[in-house]
């Protein structure tokens, strides 16, 4: 039983004393006489893992106290139609277009709002951050979508746009955790949690409060991020073992 | 370190040999040299753990080659919506008022659809199964929906409605593989996983092969059954290891 060294950007390796408490706990969790699996999710053991698990992204990122802490499921790519879904208001979002994903968060984008994608690098492969040239944002917009990090071209943005009153929105699916950021700069943060926090089957979002809003007409419950913010019980059974993990690493 | 006994509907127990193993592949799945959680869901190991998983539930629910069974996330709860949205024809369905969750069905789905209640036991808080008058089903709905077991109020259809060619559609959470069904007498069949199959984060859908249409316009591309039925190598990152551990259960 020889463990290998994996390089893939995600699902990545997790630290072994987390899998090593993982695999004690796996028949009994503390003094619940169960796996973390067979809990209630309205349990005082699980909501005590759920609330850890918050609590620690919090001090991590030096989360303010005016955003909130959601665990998901679906993701980033759900998180590509959450947003649109969820910010609309004027239904115009401005893009950057830096790689794979930021495309593909602009493709699901289109079908939900009018998308101005304010710069590209497509030109040469994505091979670099594109200037950003503040004349071609448009100060209506219902928000500015980056994909911090572009794991498959080796490029991350150095600085983050200046987008005035308009939300930033950002996918840090791959470099959460790996980096400071301050997030009161953003309006909305989300991240798939196999990458840099713990197994597939879980999505962050932070997302500041005002921006919590009444989303697009047809947009189904569980998508609503106002769903997940006012349900203190949970709405429904979270990926609760995504979540007990991801607190472990 | 005392197992307590769970009585929980689900969350609930799964069978200590399941965490056992689970525990014991924790830091080494076979000669991978890693736990599930840190595999690639594209690589050879992951994709024969999703294929056995597969596999199984086919074998044990004797699941005609006709229907396609998807993992998928966001629990029955997402399914509310997903039915209507990707079953979505004429805009008109019957639904059958049984319990809670029929209720919870029955309101997401009127975000979509005409919903046309055949029959409600609400009159007695949900303590019978009410007849079914085939007088009142729409033979041109786009699908029929029943719950077909309520926990919370101990029922459960001894005998399914006849739809004719309208599409039965089941939410078969709280029974699914404790009570033998002829699946092709379904359209569609969903069951979050963590009453009866393994832990949360994870749903089954089993949906017969040319109900997979275009589905409403607006439904984001992680909602649309086709996305997930012609992607041969996953979409996106799945909740691998709740997949895992339902196939040791």
């Amino acid at each position: 039983m020889e463990r290998v060294y994996n390089f893939s950007p995600g699902p990545s390796m997790l630290p072994v004393p987390a899998l090593e408490k993982a695999a004690n706990e796996m028949l009994c969790y503390g003094k619940s006489g169960m796996s973390v699996m067979e809990m209630s999710h309205r349990g005082k053991d699980y909501m005590e893992i759920h609330k850890n698990a918050e609590n620690l992204l919090r001090e991590l990122m030096n989360i303010p106290g005016n955003y909130k802490v959601l665990f998901l499921q679906g993701g980033a790519s759900l998180q590509f139609a959450m947003v649109p879904m969820n910010l609309y208001k004027t239904g115009k979002a401005d893009y950057m277009k830096t790689g794979q994903f930021a495309t593909k968060a602009i493709e699901e984008g289109q079908r939900f709002v009018d998308v101005n994608i304010v710069a590209s690098s497509e030109d040469k492969v994505f091979s670099y951050i594109p200037e950003m040239d503040k004349s071609k944002f448009n100060p209506e917009a219902d928000y500015f979508h980056i994909t911090t990090n572009n794991t498959i071209f080796g490029t991350r943005f150095t600085e983050l746009p200046d987008t005035g009153d308009v939300p930033l929105a950002a996918d840090m699916s791959s470099n959460i955790l790996s980096q400071a950021y301050d997030v009161s700069k953003f309006g909305l943060i989300y991240a798939g949690a196999q990458k840099n926090m713990g197994p597939a089957g879980l999505c962050a979002v932070i997302i500041r409060e005002d921006l919590v809003r009444e989303p697009m007409p047809k947009t189904p419950t569980m998508l609503m991020y106002k769903t997940h913010v006012k349900e203190e019980a949970l709405y429904n059974t979270p990926p609760a073992y995504s979540i007990y993990m991801a607190m472990n690493v």
